[in-house]
């Protein structure tokens, strides 16, 4: 196969039938962005809300606005515009805390209601497997580490929790299949859509799956740390006690009982007061998806990545991704012993993407406003800095905090 | 004693130390807020702030506002700011989630560690009964409710959640005179400072106070669903494992180890990703109290509380709140069988507080912004209300959301 050109990549960009979705976006002059997997760029409108929220809603109408502004629906009113994109019911879904205090939720409910076992996989996002360490050594649950070549549903019931797209790999997991397994075994899963939501179409419901919770930041394009949600299917989350039942989870919040009697629905996994500025952020962000089909946002996605690694088929970066035609999530990862100094250098030229340790540069490509032009231009960079091998000018070895 | 005059009002905001802090708010024209105990208004910079983290931090910088713009460490950089309002070590606090689980992560590691029963008094803030029943449910530790009447550490070692400031009455806890009677009983007090921090000068430490948490969208003026704050001594916090283990509390968070390796000191309370928008608008809130003297700020509290007091003394309302000249913290509730619609009357006419279920209007008294003679205007438009009976139009019968 021939190495695209800039002419291909013109040709791609001319039949791409989302390229008018990137005009929401007011992306800064002369950066090529391919981390919107990790934070997604602001949506215009979700600038404009946090402005309006700040300066009207806040300032001018202070406390009132729980009400006139709808502060107190909002979790659940921006939790229903996520349940089209994973294909849920509009009540099944609420914003609620971080992924991380989500998954406890969802553990801590299903292993007590079950008297199941937990389990993760050996390399998936650590913090899943953090969570589910500090709920067994809380309760003395029983947790089983498995791999991916074992049996990933040991003999006894079992909440395993497990992406829906791998945060290397880009690997997409069969959910149907999952689901099936794990009906046999008594089991249930808990699926992480944080690298899945919003680029691939995920028919949870189809597909068998009760219970998900995922991110809004990454390419929901939510804003840094924006508040998270949690699934539960309307025939299971009424059976289900999570034990954060704060206030905003009760029946009737306002009661001031003394007693906790949970809301009905997911709407008994939220807990504290949710952080309104981030909320609205997400919430406005999210009208960028009302008019899309999530088939077609996942197929440029994985067209974006085919046309990357065609781009870069003979810079000798081995991917440990799905390859050339293969089925993917919206990102792609290539391999190389000095990866965090490549990273580096490709950001010291407005070329931004990530890294994994030990190895791993991470390529992101958020279909709503990503060109094929672009990443024919990011493509070029890499190959430049790795013919001149400017990747070992000293600065680009220092790490920062976040890498 | 006679009636103040509004002569008595200007008076005292000519004497009053604090009158230069109200400029640094931009508050509604013809508004009396009285609510700021619940809500409090944004200070400028908290609005000059949100805005350049969205235009800027998040449009320009994108990914690398992580590290560039101090997101990373802003948590920890905030919790510092709130240290000196309750009298710890900038080292020893850090913000995270939202009050309910922030009691969650120190209930479940204190009485995890001290093989201890959990306990809160009948009568306290409902979330903090709510969470924990929710973690006697999942771990089977004992619940005990206690009256204030009983003895507040039963025979066993107990984890009390208790508040400095109570949300109806406003009365103070005597910190240092139940923490001697903790220690004795082997017990440990977790402190919801929610209705404390900014208006009441809390010396934990010097008081023997270990643990602690509060909000940061009341007094502090961090903004609606701002985050919260948890305080835990460093000669404890690392003896502490809270089951809530997200990555952000991890030692090392970018490494991606598979095994959860606590944060030494608060930092292991920190769970996952916080969300930026709503913590930077918190922590340029709280640059207004670096120059301020706590002590100051609540005497002022209590002066504009005494004189609300004097000004509505003949109006046949009870308090629940400790009288004129008592030691008390930031609000008063007056009692009334149609308190709901008085209240909704009162706020027809801009004149905001909140009702607390079944009989509480709650008159929020925030020292760093009101004066006197908004006291006084927002008594005198209680007493036409009561004289004219205008609470009775049926209108202010119709219960919203948020009460």
């Amino acid at each position: 196969m021939t190495t695209p050109t800039r002419a291909d990549a013109e040709a791609l960009d001319r039949d791409d039938q989302l390229s008018h979705v990137r005009h929401a976006f007011d992306l800064p002059e002369g950066i090529i962005y391919l981390d919107g997997n990790s934070l997604g760029p602001p949506p215009k409108t979700a600038l404009a809300r946090i402005a309006n929220v700040a300066n009207q809603e806040w300032r001018n109408g202070l406390i009132k606005s729980w009400n006139d502004a709808g502060w107190i629906d909002l979790a659940k009113k921006c939790g229903g515009k996520i349940a089209p994109l994973i294909g849920v019911d509009p009540d099944e879904v609420i914003i609620a805390d971080s992924v991380s205090v989500n998954i406890f939720k969802l553990a801590a409910a299903l292993s007590q209601r079950h008297d199941a076992a937990i389990a993760y996989e050996r390399g998936e996002f650590p913090t899943d497997g953090y969570i589910l360490q500090g709920l067994s050594a809380l309760t003395g649950v029983d947790l089983i580490e498995v791999t991916p070549d074992d049996d990933i549903f040991p003999q006894k019931k079992t909440v395993l929790i497990k992406s829906a797209v791998h945060y290397k790999t880009a690997e997409i997991a069969n959910i149907a299949e999952l689901e099936t397994e794990a009906k046999e075994h008594g089991s249930s899963i808990i699926w992480d859509l944080s690298h899945a939501t919003g680029v691939i179409d995920l028919a949870l419901k189809k597909n068998g799956a009760s219970y998900a919770v995922g991110c809004g930041y990454k390419f929901l394009n939510g804003g840094p740390g924006a508040p998270a949600f949690i699934y539960a299917a309307k025939d299971k989350a009424s059976t289900l006690h999570q034990p954060l039942c704060g206030w905003m989870g009760h029946a009737a919040p306002f009661d001031f009982a003394g007693d906790y009697k949970p809301a009905s629905g997911v709407e008994r996994f939220a807990c504290g007061t949710p952080p309104i500025l981030s909320l609205s952020a997400l919430d406005a962000a999210l009208d960028l998806f009302t008019d899309l089909e999530m088939q077609a946002v996942h197929a440029k996605a994985m067209a974006l990545g085919d046309f990357f690694l065609r781009c870069t088929e003979d810079f000798g970066l081995p991917t440990v991704s799905p390859g050339i035609g293969s089925v993917r999530g919206g990102h792609v990862c290539l391999s190389h012993d000095n990866g965090y100094a490549i990273m580096q250098a490709l950001i010291a030229r407005n070329i931004i993407g990530d890294f994994r340790a030990p190895d791993l540069m991470r390529f992101g490509f958020a279909p709503l406003y990503l060109r094929f032009t672009d990443i024919w231009g990011g493509a070029n960079q890499l190959k430049d800095i790795l013919r001149t091998e400017e990747w070992k000018r000293p600065e680009f070895s220092v790490r920062g905090a976040v890498t």
